[in-house]
């Protein structure tokens, strides 16, 4: 049990790069200075730092203008901020999501509906999680203010064709919102090609600092602030900017944006062969999500007859880190909300492994997934009493 | 002019402390975990620091339980979260302030008093930035729902007497926040004394990580999250945590905790030392905040016939940095309200210059502004239209 640690849970969060560690480091020590000092040297190099990040994060997104991207502090931040902003401020009422959604978006649409009058259609998905385009159309009524439905599920990986719903929404003059946590330097990302009018992102999901994330907002539409005080990001964000990880943030992008070509066909082989192996070895497994729209980095299986977190607590002490569910419902007793979406019945649904790589995972930590993994499962299912083999 | 560089603009932001730094690093290149993720020992590794952290800061704030500390992005955070959630979703809908707060609270009210029908009432301050307690008391009525006062203003320094004010908000009823940006890590600041049932702070502030702070929240106080999702920070503030931050932002309180004592006494005779050199060597001066209820480490001073911004710009050359007003409104054109508030003319508030220490100013620091700003001033008034000596 002594062998080097496997992390495969990059969708919670990510190792920090070297060279983004090494790009914040001045800004910490040195260059401290705040970003809205403009009258000394020390905060114009701050604000410099920023804006240069800024401009790296637009260019992963393909952004028209780099003033489309304000930071925030993290993707839940940014989802919270388009939900309120539009829902509370606005004239129109209803707002559509799918059933998939992080509870960054389901949570503050639950308590709008239920403390402030809003109205909100939570479209199913099916076996696979996809929305369906012609279930959005009829949908949409005169009330609707936004759109809201993410890039690709944190869970099961599958990815959503925003281009179509996008489209779909704006045909109705609706606003369209994408959180985009787990693509963002997974797969390409281009604002213009998907069409979305608000795209959420966090730094840390691909290699970046945590608290810091972005809300991209198309040139021309207008969202109110959700947190207000000083005049940082143009009026549209108060807070004393975070300097050393913003600037970490757009070495992150830059990094990611390098190695998107190379990275996703290399981990989607890795997910394959992870697949094939276990499924080789151990019987009764399903595989979730979508078989072809999905990010290349994520497997998500359910295995019958035990629980995923005691398979995790045993994967744990042969050093092996991975999840069941999303980490922020990590330690809730509630079968994932996104596979009983899929249609998966509760019992199955408690039987989940997510395991999700980064350019760091190699293909010897598959193959000693694939030697540790079906024997403890063997185990688990000897002692269960659901288990009948 | 290529003597160091003397860094007098604390109040806008501080140096992160070298113990600060070594304690986050391990966070950032080692414990990386998801703190959320209980099932394997790095996410537990990430949880453990951040409790500890957790722990550093209530300690430094005398609060009888961590759990009353919620960890946000930062101290604008904390205040747009208890002006919105209390106003926005309680039954009072009044609130009341003063003319001097941070922008941070004064914004979020206007923009619920324009949108969302609430009453405000902005309490006026005399001339050294104190509220009547007495005007306090008749402007409380059955529909207040919050009474918020900054501990201490972050532009003049005057400590406002945050223990009688709570106590006349209680003896009707009605919750009392504190934005305690300026004093928390420079005087002792503890709850119990204060009497606060919400208390902002930010880390930035004390030689912590930007990005990061807090909201205390007394026990049994009720107070809906601002930003929903996951079920970090107890429910309370969604967002996967920033652990390096986070254990920054404690250490950064254990330190603070540790010099208090004796850089408070030593800040405020170079504050003194400061203002006498200077008011010495250059007529027609004033000083502005409470004399003697004021942090230690701030002095404002007016400067008639003089652009505080153009008096930036040369001591800038010098590599004096120091500011005009506060850094979040540095590089608006409009006089600073707080010295409107305390009575100035807008055209001697346009002269106003903020000097502010911390442990790291040295007497020589002192000496060298009170040898070269006469002479920048000086020159500066010869130029003045507005100067007739």
């Amino acid at each position: 049990m002594s062998d080097k640690p496997i992390y495969m849970d990059n969708a919670a969060t990510t190792r920090l790069d070297p060279e983004v560690f090494a790009a914040m480091e001045p800004f910490f020590n040195k260059h401290f200075g705040n970003a809205a000092s403009k009258y000394y040297q020390e905060g114009r190099t701050a604000h410099q730092a920023m804006e240069s990040a800024r401009g790296q994060l637009a260019g992963l997104l393909g952004a028209d203008d780099e003033k489309e991207i304000t930071i925030t502090s993290c993707a839940t931040e940014s989802n919270n901020w388009v939900i309120n902003s539009l829902l509370l401020n606005g004239t129109k009422k209803h707002v559509i999501t799918s059933a998939i959604e992080h509870h960054a978006i389901l949570e503050p649409i639950e308590f709008l509906e239920k403390h402030h009058g809003i109205k909100a259609t939570i479209l199913p998905v099916d076996e696979r999680g996809m929305v369906s385009p012609q279930l959005l159309k009829d949908s949409i009524t005169d009330e609707t203010a936004l759109v809201s439905i993410m890039h690709a599920n944190n869970e099961i990986g599958t990815v959503l064709p925003i281009r179509e719903l996008a489209d779909i929404a704006h045909e109705k003059g609706v606003l369209f919102h994408t959180d985009a946590c787990q693509t963002v330097g997974k797969i390409p990302v281009k604002v213009n090609e998907l069409g979305a009018d608000f795209l959420s992102l966090s730094a840390h999901k691909f290699h970046g600092p945590k608290g810091t994330g972005a809300l991209y907002i198309r040139k021309g539409t207008r969202l109110e602030p959700f947190i207000r005080g000083g005049g940082q990001e143009r009026g549209r964000r108060a807070g004393t900017s975070n300097i050393p990880s913003i600037v970490g943030m757009g070495k992150a992008a830059e990094l990611a944006g390098k190695r998107i070509e190379s990275e996703a066909p290399r981990e989607r082989e890795l997910v394959e062969k992870l697949w094939q192996g276990l499924n080789a070895k151990m019987p009764k497994i399903r595989r979730n999500g979508d078989p072809e729209k999905r990010i290349p980095n994520l497997l998500n299986i359910c295995v019958a007859g035990v629980e995923g977190e005691a398979v995790l607590g045993y994967l744990d002490m042969y050093g092996i880190m991975v999840s069941s569910g999303s980490a922020c419902t990590s330690g809730s007793l509630d079968p994932s909300h996104v596979l009983l979406a899929i249609g998966l019945p509760a019992e199955v649904a408690h039987g989940s492994i997510r395991f999700s790589m980064s350019h760091e995972t190699e293909a010897s930590d598959v193959e000693r997934i694939i030697e540790i993994m079906p024997d403890v499962v063997e185990r688990l299912r000897q002692m269960s009493p659901t288990w009948n083999g």
